[in-house]
């Protein structure tokens, strides 16, 4: 199985696929193409959710607003299951999440028992395009990987283990006062803000105050009438501003980057 | 074979392949993603079109404003076919028009010969979120019921027969003196307005008065000038207002849920 | 193998996919369904590019503005390859590439040993809608080519050697004193501006004018500051004008259609 993620829209991914289905016979899930575009760090953050779903399989990620530079084209190696993509970061949180969960493991440190990280340069050549590596290097890489099984990675001279990979980290909350400063990670197609803030810290608390404002705390959007502001717990384990029926973000006035206070006196 | 619908854009659709790969080998058929949000209506209806062109599947449908309140989880079978979704009526309306398509029927009544509907609850436990039941509940019921098989529901115990489930039904228009008012359905992405009418009552007719503007009747959109505004019967057997080349919706001032005069004379 | 593109967006293309399965076993892959809206220059524009990239394949073609009307429906063969759609245009381009590409060419222009076209008439009786042949004429098509095997097309009594298809062709660029003048042929999601001037005029410049301003030629979008306008070769071969991780369309004030000039002096 080959999944396929990327900030394409219409048609370049079809590039892809035909690039793959032309080299082997890979079952292909689309993950989606509609990722913000050239923004690393939402597809880093999505897919760190996402992928942990799936059965082992080989992962093409491409967000790259470094094609044609000198940036690397990675395969990264998680027990049974394989990234595919470059070397700008966006790699590495969905890996950690796919060693989480492997590992059984329901935190976002890194378990005992999670499989290790092995990152190998894929050596593309001379590629046809310096506009397109998803069709020249990535697509081509993931049906290699492919074929050859994820689990033999490691024995091929073709990939060079990779040295100082390029990470990617989302920030911790900051403790303050009666709560916690956190940071708008993305919005969803929603309108749905999703924080860096762990869902624990709501505890039991009926009111939060955001950036100020006292909002119900509820287990789900629904749980308001239409048209209310509400924070929750998303399906992420994060805090999540929203409006039942309505848009979050244009309610609160936040988008991605965003700092956000969430307060509890 | 289990076909996905649903309202979530990118990239939480994936969450749910994931979570039905994870356990089946199900073929997966993307019915799309783009439903207008958190209308049940529209889905409800576009549905009913769609998922009768279809050979024996599991219909997964997560349009779930009500996620995570106490609306319950339901299967619908419908002779070879079952859908798993919300119980807000998004389910029984394309239900319905896959027992007609099985009996044969060329009428949205129900015909002689039509499998009758089974809708049992889906028992999910403890959702892993309140908020993502698409991922939690929905995903994991399509795989269950796509490896039982259809044909076994009835017996099983998890599956207890559900009463008094949400029903929804279109509006029939009404006959007013030269003609009917009818209600706008659905408009979709050409900006062609989807109305309740019946294509029968245009007859032999080269020009119907829509909301007192005459307008020309005509076999398809391209019967007239680009540019042009037309009525014709859409591909859904219903009313459809339109114009070559560009937007009905635009044109005739009318959105969903709409009212819309059609006479003639 | 069947592919499918079309200008859809939701749901119509789960009515093509059902189409197709309730008649025949083939694998689908979607090449996208959001192509410009009745754009048949466009489609063809890029499905000349993506074809090419996929194994022997059914491919099936719906962007129809003239649906209804008396247009034909064709089904194309290029050696192992056929293509499925209305009599617009929109085939023809694509049809040329595939030939080009199983004839092992690098140029655009038809090399020796290309496949010829055979093009042939779909009859498709009379089908269920006048609006939605997408479903009732060339779905169904593409499931008969595919069960049939596109190397035994020729000897059906079925489909009619077809005369006077529409072609359509891209133009080519006018040369001008120090340079030539093109035309947009599309512009991509990100607003990357690709045009029809072969990247090898650009030679080894480093600078071209654009319209009058001079702009840096770069390998790649990003050996340019973020937010400078680049001239670049895409992955097409064709010159593109960009704006590295910002939307060229807008910089250069130029769509789908418009005229450029390129010099270099």
């Amino acid at each position: 199985m080959i999944t396929l993620a990327s900030d394409f829209g219409t048609p370049y991914p079809a590039a892809m696929k035909g690039a793959i289905l032309s080299r082997c016979d890979a079952r292909l899930v689309d993950i989606g193409h509609e990722f913000s575009r050239q923004n690393v760090r939402a597809a880093a953050f999505w897919l760190s959710k996402v992928l942990p779903e799936f059965p082992p399989a080989v992962h093409l990620v491409v967000v790259d607003p470094g094609v044609g530079t000198d940036r690397a084209a990675l395969v990264v190696r998680v027990g049974e299951h394989a990234l595919v993509g470059p070397d700008n970061g966006v790699l590495l949180p969905p890996a950690r999440a796919l060693a989480e969960a492997e590992a059984g493991g329901a935190t976002e440190s890194n378990g005992h028992g999670a499989p290790a990280l092995e990152a190998y340069e894929l050596n593309a050549g001379e590629p046809r395009s310096s506009t397109f590596h998803g069709r020249d290097v990535f697509a081509p890489g993931a049906a290699a990987v492919h074929e050859i099984g994820v689990e033999r990675l490691g024995g091929l001279d073709e990939l060079a283990p990779a040295d100082g990979v390029v990470d990617l980290e989302f920030p911790d909350p900051e403790r303050i006062e009666d709560g916690v400063l956190g940071e708008v990670l993305v919005v969803d197609g929603f309108g749905n803000v999703v924080t860096n803030v762990p869902g624990g810290v709501l505890g039991n608390r009926s009111v939060a105050r955001i950036d100020g404002e006292p909002t119900q705390v509820v287990p789900s959007y629904a749980h308001a009438e239409a048209g209310e502001a509400v924070v929750t717990v998303g399906s992420h384990d994060n805090v999540e501003l929203a409006v039942n029926r309505g848009r979050g973000d244009d309610r609160f006035g936040l988008e991605t980057g965003d700092a956000v206070r969430i307060e509890f006196s």
